[in-house]
């Protein structure tokens, strides 16, 4: 199943998307207030049944996307953790040593923007950048899993990360990474929220993004340094996951800061995304 | 005023202390569901004067606090921003240089509990520490402040946090140090949210940290490198922040780390932490 928020910012309705058409929807807020944590946890315990019974019934009125704002795939998560130099390309063009064991850092919530929505260049900046990431969703809390393969009780679903990033105040204005991870706007997400089901192997799915037209990165998920699995293991280790919370996995090869001339954004810039079965993003840049 | 959450955790209940008596408070619960965002905006927007004609009235219940446990004084915080090496001698003992400006990082929301809650040595530990810092409490929301001086308009309150921290996950195990400031009940905060006015100068208060009735940490916010105004200024160029936001402002020396024979923390040990008119804390250790 995909499920998707539709509606004004702040004020999204949730929806599951129909499996034969990308433009029409079930409009879900007779069920659940939002597709958020609480709502994931459902979804897990109790499986596709029941949502499956009352599409079958015709009890899920159907929603027109046409013209419509499509929000985050999930509500405001209660946190988002995200794993750096994941892939051996973007380690490589980011001068950094292969990892010994995930390095993680966290990007302020209210970041979070949907799939389409402007990405504000931040005062001050002259280093903005995009990362195209899988994100996980998770839909149980996750403490001390005790192996790997415990990962896939916890994980309600994926969806594509814009994981934008300020490199200046990422790396050269002291303390951690944070500092240009959190700007507004910086990270959207969506359009889908697609259950494990529909997406497959997770570690077989090609990430591309162009900025103005022009192919900047394309790579596989094949290529983590560290898989979904052991990630949110790693994670559960140091920090308690919630229903809700996301988990940007890290980014291949191909970011600004990496290629020649460093070509960072500026506002009018356009950035697509997309990553095979999560479906695709488009921003354009705006001024923070 | 002094407010605070009374009750078992995840289902406190607002309320106001009383001036006279710090083990008499009054029931907000019909006047508000919690102390959150949305409430401590209304209170900077209307004043202390709705409430304390309701207080004068005598509509409001009493609470009597004996026996009950306190909670965090606000509820679950949107982000948890936190300034690091932000007093000299902290720097100087973590063997760090002054910072040019603010080093800035994130603690996970679900790390606040209250004051006198159990915290968790993490599984793996064997470097848990404490720091006590003075946490701002926003209640407005704060993008690219122009000065300083506007800062004054976001604060809606002052309270006690432990920034409890994992030295080995923050430094030795690669990455940001968000992985060693995340973990389980790692941000007792509290007992009270104090306003602005009744804490008077946010620069000349005793902060104090004692372990099983040892002296640890004395310091003073009056030598913090960047002033609480200038912290929430900074931050606010860097990412927005939102009503119920915490921002711990960092800790003077005298954490486990910086002391002869690092004495970390074990379970059993009981530390106490103390602000001048922010109140106490007391946390015994137990195990993850």
């Amino acid at each position: 199943m995909r499920f998707l928020r539709v509606g004004p910012f702040g004020a999204e309705r949730p929806a599951l998307l129909s499996d034969h058409d990308e433009t029409t929807a079930y409009d879900l807020s007779g069920l659940t207030g939002d597709i958020d944590g609480a709502f994931l946890t459902r979804l897990l315990d109790q499986g596709a049944g029941p949502l499956l019974a009352l599409l079958e019934q015709g009890a899920l009125p159907v929603l027109d996307l046409a013209g419509q704002r499509i929000g985050a795939p999930v509500a405001r998560p209660p946190k988002v953790v995200c794993v750096g130099l994941n892939y051996r390309d973007h380690a490589a063009e980011a001068g950094s040593a292969i990892p010994d064991e995930p390095v993680l850092f966290m990007k302020a919530p209210n970041t979070v923007v949907g799939p389409d929505d402007e990405v504000l260049v931040p005062r001050g900046s002259g280093k903005t950048d995009y990362e195209v990431e899988l994100a996980v969703v998770i839909g149980r809390t996750a403490r001390y899993l005790g192996s790997p393969e415990d990962a896939d009780a916890v994980i309600a679903g994926y969806a594509v990360s814009n994981d934008v990033s300020e490199r200046e105040f990422q790396l050269e204005r002291g303390g951690t990474w944070d500092k240009g991870k959190s700007c507004e706007t910086f990270n959207p997400l969506g359009p889908w929220l697609v259950t494990p089901d529909e997406v497959g192997d997770p570690q077989a799915l090609g990430l591309r993004v162009s900025v103005n037209g022009e192919s900047r990165q394309h790579g596989s998920t094949a290529d983590m340094i560290f898989n979904v699995r052991h990630v949110v293991w790693y994670i559960s280790q140091f920090m308690v996951l919630e229903p809700g919370d996301v988990i940007n996995t890290g980014t291949p090869a191909g970011v600004a800061m990496g290629l020649p001339g460093q070509p960072y954004l500026k506002p009018g810039d356009v950035m697509e995304l997309e990553i095979d079965r999560l479906g695709r993003q488009r921003q354009q840049l705006g001024k923070g």
